[in-house]
């Protein structure tokens, strides 16, 4: 067995497993983003991995395979629990024993039963388990896994872009641009980590979006959120109205219920709500925003169209608060990242 | 002459003397709080000083007093250029040219009329005298009283707390409190810091403020600003509703004009608007906003009262576009700030 290794090297390893984890998002649904790196008995990262997509190697099979040799007597560092069950790949405690690794340390332990048992697998073929803590952050590439295996649902972020008072357009209902380019990247950036964007037949209808994923030229980004309408409205016969997601090709759901239930069957865990009001609205009542990521203009416009179309609270005391995990500076505008 | 220091000792030594401005702000209206640090020929903090209360000493001064014999052959580094007038106080270009310092760095040159002119007699008198650059930040302590020199009124920062989506109070009125104590403390430390804060009759009648700068205890902070009040209601005869201003004492002024008219000509340089809603609207349609201090609590309200009466703009494109120079973490709260 090796000797154990410095705390720094460890936490500096589990940060590098993180970014790895954190690249891979939006592509691994149904299974989590999970990194993995292999620091050698010599305290060297030996190799870095990360999951494939679906039907690919799971992240501890790929930093394995990395390290090679250098595996053996080494330490691994995993952002998930390894997985002890044979799924469409074969478990990942196996090809850590068969590596000969002494020590493994993971971040959060495996929610999910038919996968749940790996540390104790580990732990009995004589391997060091060691479960590691870090405060909640938002670069952590799990949350919305873990959380929509907890929930049964898909994991909900809230998105919105609005003026300092909060108004998303001006009177006159203009609300191109309300943030700057910095911003509108970042927010392209980050559809791309998504398994899905939503918005309501409202903003389809009016705004014609795409919901893709794209660069500052226009061109697609190279992964591409699953486009969904929740309402009844029809988009079909909609003429021009709802013209780009008609061509790009777009899934319609009649209730939040049914999205959700029909987004989690079928893969997604990690989905963005982009509004518009009205909906934004509907899935707060219905205490279904597990996050916010509020995009905040530096105008003040005195009227205009509001973030939400419905009262959420009458009263300031029981108004949810959120936990504010993130705090981005782009440009002159400024992203708040919360949690519940 | 001394040899020039290294970067980094300015560097450090600007930075020292624009803390030591900071700490006075709040203080020296209608002087300038500026800070100064005296560095010792050998490269040593030999003093440190800033502005004393009216009357009092300039900053160079104290610095000098505190450096004693270690000034000659030494370096100055002053935030702001040093007088080279006999106001209440001796020039300060006479005080450093009599403590035999080689060199003096300033970082903003002095706009008043009859100040001016240190630079060129240090210059004159065959002191080194050099122009320091520094990107704007929202830790000058100098900017209120530059801008105010340069406009002939008190510069103005607009002050609200609020909703994430842009309330400053729920449906049924409540607003204590929208943000949490570090943010609430945070205001009070700002409001020490400030010449004066004004409420338009509205706040005053409604919300019976005390407008002190207090610790969380209650207890009042060693500085308090001056109270004023904007409009035209009487709240002498307001019963109970400006119960506490009026045992406090206040200032009330009929208009914006007359107000920022009258605090100038008294001496108040940095001003903090409160609002309410409709004084806020008013200072911002006159064009009267230097400067944004947005305090935004991790709560969706969906209705409420805005932080503005009145409209700005009815159009995007139209509206004023602020520069972010501050954003602050005060638990799941954060401070925004702005200039224009
Ligand atoms: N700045 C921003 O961040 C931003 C982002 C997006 C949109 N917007 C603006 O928002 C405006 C659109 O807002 P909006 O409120 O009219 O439209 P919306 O929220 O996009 O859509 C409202 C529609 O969503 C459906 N819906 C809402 N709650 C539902 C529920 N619980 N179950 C089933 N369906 C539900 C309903 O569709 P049916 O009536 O068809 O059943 C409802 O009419 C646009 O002008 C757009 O520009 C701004
Ligand atoms: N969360 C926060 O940050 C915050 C801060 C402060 C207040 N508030 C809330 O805001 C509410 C009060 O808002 P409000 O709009 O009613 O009151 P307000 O803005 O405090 O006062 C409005 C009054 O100010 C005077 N005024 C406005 N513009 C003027 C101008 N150009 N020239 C001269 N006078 C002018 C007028 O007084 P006369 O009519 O007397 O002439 C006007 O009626 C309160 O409920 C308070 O709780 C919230």
């Amino acid at each position: 067995m090796g000797a154990a290794l410095e705390d720094d090297t460890i936490s500096a390893a589990l940060d590098r497993a993180m970014a790895a984890g954190a690249e891979v998002r939006g592509t691994t649904s149904p299974n989590p983003p999970v990194g993995a790196v292999i620091v050698s008995a010599a305290g060297e990262v030996a190799g870095v991995g990360a999951t494939q997509p679906v039907g690919g190697a799971h992240a501890e099979v790929m930093a394995l395979r990395a390290a090679g040799e250098k595996s053996r007597g080494g330490t691994a560092v995993v952002t998930l629990e390894p997985c002890a069950h044979t799924g469409r790949t074969g478990p990942c405690t196996q090809a850590l024993i068969d590596a000969g690794v002494a020590r493994v340390y993971y971040l959060h332990s495996d929610p999910t039963s038919q996968a749940a048992g790996g540390a104790r697998a580990l732990a009995e073929a004589g391997v060091d388990v060691i479960k590691l803590e870090k405060p909640p952050q938002v670069e952590d590439a799990l949350v919305p896994w873990l959380w929509a295996m907890r929930t049964r649902r898909p994991h909900i972020t809230l998105k919105f872009a609005q003026s300092l008072d909060g108004f998303t357009a001006a009177a006159d209902g203009t609300s191109q641009w309300i943030t700057g380019e910095a911003a509108r990247d970042w927010v392209h950036a980050d559809r791309e980590r998504r398994d899905a964007i939503v918005v309501g037949t409202g903003t389809a209808l009016a705004d014609n979006p795409s919901l893709t994923a794209r660069f500052r030229n226009g061109s697609l980004r190279e992964h591409q959120p699953r486009r969904v309408v929740i309402g009844k409205r029809d988009l079909k016969s909609a003429g021009d109205a709802a013209s780009n997601l008609r061509e790009l090709g777009y899934e319609q759901y009649e209730s939040i219920d049914e999205a959700l239930y029909e987004l989690y069957a079928s893969g997604a865990r990690d989905v963005l709500v982009e509004g518009g009001a009205g909906l934004a609205s509907s899935f707060l009542k219905a205490d279904l925003v597990d996050a916010i990521s509020a995009y905040i203009a530096p105008v003040l416009l005195g009227e205009g169209r509001g973030v939400l179309a419905h009262p959420v609270t009458q009263t300031l005391k029981e108004a949810t608060r959120f936990q504010r995990v993130g705090m981005k500076p782009l440009g002159d505008d400024v992203l708040i990242e919360y949690v519940r």
